[in-house]
Order: structure tokens, then C-alpha cells, then sequence
């Protein structure tokens, strides 16, 4: 290495920016998530269910992320080869590592074997607006029980974990279908074979164009074709009409369609095809195996047939109701809270052998928006009480005052930089924090202290125009014996949140 | 692709294992942590630190862990290629996210900025026993004010924060130095000079080997060289007899080693050199502004140089005493509880500009361990109350005994497996459940279920050795009304836990 090309290497220096599709949180976001994955957990061990951790990486072989055909893993998840050369990729989910600990650990386990997880899983997507390659999961799932008792109680623990979030019954509810009753429609309209496989997602997709397009539309998807506005014609499934009719009766089968009892309307339906038998069996299961079942916002809708792909049985999703509103009062669309399903196959990869497993995935980061959303009209949360700190020799005097606040459950801190006053004014102010305590000479020869109330000093200064008024008069601030600091500071948080 | 091998590939079946050097956990241990690392930040926040969350990843060239010849990261980092080509490492600490976010958002924090960070951290490194590949960090840091001040602030707080994991003050203490102070012995000496970097590193290296050869062994490594037992011969740094004796009453200036104030000893023996008066000043700083100095465990012991590489000023690192016991009674040798120092040079690598910062990294898994062996004696904890689901057509009903349960605060689960009576108890006993509730057809109808003591039940078991009788009196279960489910198990764990 030349002495030149050293020199230019030390003064390199890299642009301080976070990677591209991850973000940063402080604060008051970390710590609203914090408490109401505490409160969530809380419930889980309540129920009986243990919380897990597992590792961020997993081998990709046992992620199932390799493509058939290359051997190198697939799209969506973060690989690297290990020094041994095997790949490892980050978790996707908590689903993955779940299957593999259970797999691995199967003898040991008590079955069923309940277990919660939360933390982080990372996508190796395109970031978009709101969409990173990092975010919190939190799951809870049963292993070893079939069909419907744990899927019963999974539902049920589900509303009261979205009840211990801050969400009231009131404002969501939990719409519960089955995988195996659209089994039971394919099999009534003579698609269940292999070779209908085709037709089969064609008509998938039609009906989920049901909210868009209306029956009307979705019976030109389900027969001979639509063309749209445009012109652009859509190829049709081709299904005669007996059979658009029965897809078309299924897809109105849910509580916003008909007043009529859900299930009885698919027992009418689907009653005399052998998925949709059991798919009702597995329904009513659920239904008898709860208690209180009315009361807990759970309703059966069949018509939803998003997510089934990867459900074995029993599905379900709770959804806000449209009563959340924004600062304004208009009412907030925020969609899925999460849900969940059973998904027998999930050890199967591994062991041969098929092993029942339900669970449920919360949607952390729409409950915390709809907790923020709830908040509006409440107080402004405030930062720290600010101790100042003008005489650099007095630092363990203010550093006594703050522990003094401390000590009495208020959260304080000395201003730890020059000696400018202005500056920690401001930085008083940059915290939030609702008070200032001063100690010059002065106060300190008077056995003194001086308390800045901010938040009422922000107030008036709004409306005396005049500065010099202002800066004579000090109308927030005023002085009290050095003895007095913790009542005096309790007074003034006590009056800023009347 | 053939027939042939997309059926080969359908059962392909990977093993399911765990990485190489990465770990699981489940329950106890994770909310043993989670409740200390609540406890820890609930002390950090009310000292006015904020709670900062960054992503797992950084870009390489931000954490610096490019060599400088090669244009692929540096060994130590789990790093991977992002799709726009540039190079991604997870972190491997918390202090090198701060600084590339420091840099980032300089402008718009408040200066000093307090914050701390817990989370996991990544090291490639060969695992060993004990040593995993992922682990978790706690750390406090301010950034942007100048020792001393922040210095005594973030020793004072690291004691409140071992106090807070559940370690008293009389089982630790924090030592602390000033990396200026050893910079003042090597001005003694003549070994200053960027001349003298090899030599410097000789005598820091025999420095350390104090503990394993004492003084003549020392002397001689800092002299003319020492030949071990097996006659191997390590060469000396050279020094003359007085630099020998100079830096011996140095490595002797520890309250180990006297009972003179530790830095009248150092102003003694370095307070002509302009390094030791500096690093002299801090230490002074830190004492005059930390209240109640002599009871919070922190001492000045600047015989102690490991770890200076890395700070510019005072680094300060915690230590259990030997007052720690195991299980038989024996003292157990835990070693660091964590620590941390000053490095003004966090953010220069991105802004040129030197910002002053200090810092605590607090040893989660050593005060973890601590606790552990602190809860020696204690009762076991149990696991949940067990429902047995004798009748599963009474699902319903049993969850709503361990609804009951669970509102009255304890942890309660129904059994979800098959009919079978014996694995149902298996599976309690395997949950470490104190109590089975029962209530088959006989105790349903009459409106009665049964409580099975299992903590009893185990006890009493070690006494009686007939069978039979065993079988029969069934000692360790009693039937009450339904209705006094709750208050019945109440009143045994209450009595389980005398």
C-alpha cells in the first residue's frame, strides 16, 4: 500500500444514512408499542401459552426458500452463506421458525403446545410508502390439537387480546370462515379435481372482484367473459348458469348480504357436498366450544376467500368497525387487525407426518395507528423536567434535585452541556419538557429555587404581544424554598393536566 | 422439468435444525429478561433517556467494517449484498447504529441527546460454549456533552440500573479510570511518540499479565525479557530499572494493592505529565458531581487498562464481589456486569467533526445469570392451572373455568388433546401445572368438580409406596361445588406456597 493511497483511505467518509427501506423509531412510538405488546403477552401467558424466541436466521432449506430449480434462495427473504456454506436467510414470519422448532424439539414438547412469539421479521421486498423490510410480528398458535377446539379457543383469545390492546368490543369484530366450505363450493359446481385447477383460480378470482364489479359483473367473470369500460375484454370461467347462480348465492351468503343465520344458509347451499360438511361441522364446533360466543364481536362469514391458499381449516380476521374516526370526525378506514387459521401441513416438511396447528398473527402495527388515532383530544404527552445547570461547580446539587424528582416517580434530567442560559432554555424546550428549575448564585445564597412552568409560560406567550411586558413580568415562573422542589413541581404537573 | 424430479423435489425433506451458534429460548428465561430489561428502562427513562429503535441492518461502509484493501466486508459481520449492490451487515453493537444515527438527524435533536437502545446484536464469530452468534445489548449513551459531567451522570445511573436488574449495592462495585491517565504514564516513561506504538503495545500487554505474574514477573516482561517453567523466552520492552519501578507503583496504585486515596497515589506519580493531570482533572470532575459519591459502589482504580483502545477519557466497568454464592454455598466468580466509557470519536467518521459522547453497555446475560443464582431456595414456579376436557361437548364449560380462573389473575389453560384421562394428567404434570381441575359426567351432574392438587399429589407419592392404596385414597384431590371453583383453587396454591 502506497503512503498516498493510505492518507486518501483515512479521510473517507461514509454518508451517514439508514438502508434503504428501514426506519428509525424514538420515543414515545417505541414505548406505546412496548406497552401493548406487555399487555398482549400478558393475556397469551394468561391462556396458558409460552413465549418462544427464536433466532433472526434460519437455514433457507428449512425456510423452504429455495427455488426448485437454482440453488440459490428465492426472492423475498435475506440470505447469506454461512462460513460452512450454508445459507441462512432472516426470518419472514413467525410461522417458519415455529415449524422448525417444533420439528425439532417434537418429543420433548407437551402436546398440544401452545407458545406465543414477538419480535421482528424482515421481507426482502420493494419498500414502498408505510411498507418496510423490518417490522414487529406477534403470534400465538396451538400444536397438536385438531379441528375445532383449538380453533375456538384461538378465536376467542384473539378478541381479548385485541380488547387488552386498547380496542374496545364495541369497535371490531372477527369474521370466521372455512377453507374447506369453499372446497365444499368447488365440489358442488363439479371443479374439486386436479385437472379444474385452472378453472378453479379463475373463479377465485372473480369472486373476489365481488365488492368491485357486484354479482351482475362477477356473473360475466363466472361465465362467458366481461369487457370493461375500456373495451378490454376478461376471459370468463365458463360456468353455466345453475352454477354462476350457486357462486353467486355463496358469495351473499355473508351478514351483509342477508339477515338469515350464516351457517344455515351454507348448510342450504353446500349441505350435500363432503368439504362442506365438514367445513360446518368444524363452524358449529367452533361455535358450541365458546363461551359467551355471542358477546365477543365473532361472526361467520363464508364469502371471504382471501388468504385460503395457505389454510388448511378453520380462517379468521378481525377488522375495525367504521365507528373509528380521525381528529376531524370522519370515520377512519383501517382494514385488517390481523387473523389467522389452521394450517395442518406445517411440520409436515419436515417429519412426514402431519401435525394440526392453529394460530393467529396480530396486526401490531394497525393497532398501534388505531391507538394513536384514539388519542386525539387527549393531553400532549411531555417530556422530562429539565434541572439547568448554571454553575458547572453545583453538578451534584442539580443532579440531587433531579434524583429527588425521580425518587418521587417524576422523570428528570440535568442539562448537561455549556453554560449559556438561552441555549438551555431551548433545549428545555426541543424535550418537551413541562418545567424548568433554575438555581443561579443568587437563588442558591437564598436557599432557593426558581420553577419554569413551559407549558403555561407556551400558553401565555401566545397572548401578551408585548416582549418587554413579558420578559418583566415572568408571569410562569416563580420561586420557592430549595426544601419545596418535589411539592412545588408535583403542583404544576398536577395544574398542566387539568 | 420431468415428471421424475418434480416428484423427487415434493419430498425432499429438510432437516429441521437450529444454526450453527444461534439458540432458542422458551418461557421463564425470556420473561425473566424481559421483566429486567423493563426495570432497567424504566430507570434510563427517568433519568430523561429516550428510547431509540434502529433496524437490524446498517450499510457496511457505516459500521466501518470494510478492510481497506478489499472491497467485501470485514470478518466479525453477518453481511450480504442488497439488490441495489451495495452491502448490508446486520449490527454487531448498538453504539455503531447511534452514531450513523446521530449523524443523520444531527441537526434536528436536542443536544446533549440522551437515549438507550435494547435489541439484539449479530457477531459472525466461531461459537463456543456460552457464546452465541446472537445476543442482547442494553445501552445508555449521551452524546454531545463533555466529561466530567456526563461521565459521573452515566456512572451514577449505571449503579441504579444493576440495582435495578435486582443486585444490591453491596454486591458490586464499579470501577473506574481514565484511558488520559495511562496516556500520563507512557508521557513518564518517554513512550509518547508515535515512535514508540510497538513498544507502548510490549508494555501494555506485560501490564496485563499482573494478575498472573505479579511484580517480578511483570518487571522482567518490561525489562530484559522472561523465561517461562518450559524455558520459552518472551522478549522484554527494554525499559530501565526506574520506568520498571514507575509503572509497577502504577499497576500498584488499586485499592487492591493500598489504602491511599487512589488518586493522591496517581497525582503523586503522575500529576508532572499534561495527560495525568487532564485525565486527574476528569476523575475529580466526576466525584465533585456525582451526589452521595462514597455510597453508590463506584471506586477510581486506573491499574486497570483493558478496553482503552476504544476510549478517548474515563471508562468505568462494573464487577460483582465475591459475595455471590451457588446453589452449595460456594462463591461463584461472575466477572464484568457490563461497562462503557467516553469516545469523542463516535461521529467523526461521518461528520469530521469530533462530538463528544460517553456511554454504558450493561451485561444483560451475566446479571441474568446473577439473578438466577440469587433465586437458589426460592419455591419452583409452576406452570398453569390444567382443565382436563374429559367431555369434549363440554368445551364450552371449560372454558369458562379457566375464564374464571383467569380473571381472577391466575394463568389457566384447558386441555385441547384427545379423551385419553392419563395423557390428559401427563400433559399437566408435563406443563408443571400445580392443579388439575376434573369434572367428568358423574361430577357434572352433580354439579361438583374435582381439584387435584398435583404439587401435593407429588409429594405424598414420595411417601407412599403401596400402589393400591395409593389408587385409592387419592390423598391429593377433593371435590367441591362448581361454583367454588375459584376460591377453591385459591386456597391451594395459596397453601402450595408456603
Amino acid at each position: 500500500m502506497t503512503q498516498q493511497k493510505n492518507k486518501k483511505q483515512k479521510t473517507f467518509r461514509p454518508k451517514a444514512r439508514i438502508p434503504r427501506g428501514f426506519r428509525d423509531r424514538l420515543g414515545t412510538e417505541i414505548v406505546a408499542e412496548r406497552e401493548m405488546l406487555a399487555r398482549i403477552s400478558a393475556v397469551y401467558e394468561a391462556w396458558g401459552f409460552d413465549p418462544l424466541e427464536t433466532p433472526a436466521f434460519e437455514y433457507t432449506d428449512a425456510l423452504g426458500k429455495f427455488l426448485p430449480d437454482v440453488d440459490r434462495p428465492n426472492q423475498g427473504v435475506f440470505s447469506l452463506q454461512d462460513d460452512d456454506e450454508q445459507w441462512m436467510s432472516l426470518r419472514y414470519d413467525l410461522t417458519a421458525p415455529l415449524a422448525r422448532y417444533v420439528a425439532e424439539n417434537y418429543d420433548a414438547l407437551p402436546k398440544p403446545f401452545r407458545r406465543y412469539q414477538v419480535g421482528p421479521v424482515w421481507r426482502n421486498e420493494k419498500p414502498g410508502p408505510g411498507r418496510f423490510r423490518q417490522f414487529t410480528q406477534c403470534d400465538a398458535d396451538t400444536v397438536g390439537a385438531p379441528a375445532p377446539y383449538a380453533d375456538a379457543e384461538i378465536c376467542a383469545l384473539f378478541g381479548e387480546v385485541i380488547e387488552a390492546a386498547g380496542i374496545s368490543t364495541d369497535d371490531f369484530f372477527i369474521r370466521v370462515s372455512n377453507r374447506k366450505i369453499v372446497d365444499g363450493l368447488f365440489e358442488k359446481i363439479g371443479l374439486e379435481g386436479d385437472e379444474s385447477l385452472e378453472t378453479r383460480l379463475t373463479v377465485m378470482r372473480s369472486m373476489d372482484k365481488f365488492d368491485k364489479f357486484g354479482a351482475k359483473g362477477v356473473a360475466l367473470l363466472l361465465g362467458p367473459g366481461r369487457k370493461d369500460e375500456s373495451g378490454d375484454f376478461t376471459d370468463g370461467a365458463g360456468l353455466d348458469d345453475a352454477k354462476i347462480e350457486t357462486v353467486l348465492s355463496f358469495l351473499q351468503s355473508g351478514p351483509e348480504n342477508t339477515t338469515d343465520d350464516p351457517l344455515a344458509v351454507i348448510a342450504k347451499l353446500l349441505g350435500d357436498t363432503k368439504s362442506g360438511v365438514s367445513g360446518l361441522e368444524e363452524l358449529n364446533g367452533i361455535k358450541s366450544s365458546i363461551p359467551d360466543f355471542d358477546a365477543r364481536g365473532i361472526i361467520f362469514d363464508c364469502s371471504v376467500i382471501r388468504g385460503l391458499d395457505y389454510y388448511t381449516g378453520p380462517v379468521f380476521e378481525a377488522e375495525f368497525k367504521s365507528t373509528l374516526t380521525d381528529a376531524k370526525g370522519r370515520p377512519v378506514q383501517m382494514g385488517s387487525i390481523g387473523g389467522g387459521g389452521r394450517y395442518d401441513g406445517l411440520v409436515k416438511r419436515f417429519k412426514g407426518m402431519e401435525v394440526p396447528a392453529v394460530g393467529v398473527s396480530v396486526g401490531v402495527s394497525r393497532l398501534l395507528a388505531a391507538l394513536e388515532l384514539k388519542k386525539t383530544g387527549e393531553a400532549a404527552t411531555h417530556g422530562p423536567v429539565v434541572v439547568l445547570a448554571l454553575e458547572k461547580n453545583q453538578m451534584a446539587e442539580y443532579q440531587k434535585m433531579a434524583a429527588e424528582l425521580r425518587t418521587a416517580g417524576i422523570r428528570a434530567e440535568v442539562y448537561l452541556g455549556g453554560s449559556n442560559f438561552a441555549k438551555q432554555l431551548k433545549y428545555a424546550d426541543k424535550r418537551a419538557a413541562p418545567i424548568a428549575i433554575i438555581q443561579g448564585e443568587d437563588e442558591r445564597n437564598n436557599g432557593e429555587i426558581t420553577i419554569k412552568d413551559l407549558v403555561k409560560g407556551a400558553e401565555l406567550s401566545k397572548q401578551i404581544e408585548d416582549n418587554k411586558e413579558w420578559r418583566e413580568e415572568q408571569p410562569a415562573q416563580f420561586s420557592v424554598k430549595r426544601s419545596e422542589l418535589v411539592v412545588s413541581v408535583k403542583k404544576v404537573l398536577a395544574q398542566s393536566q387539568d
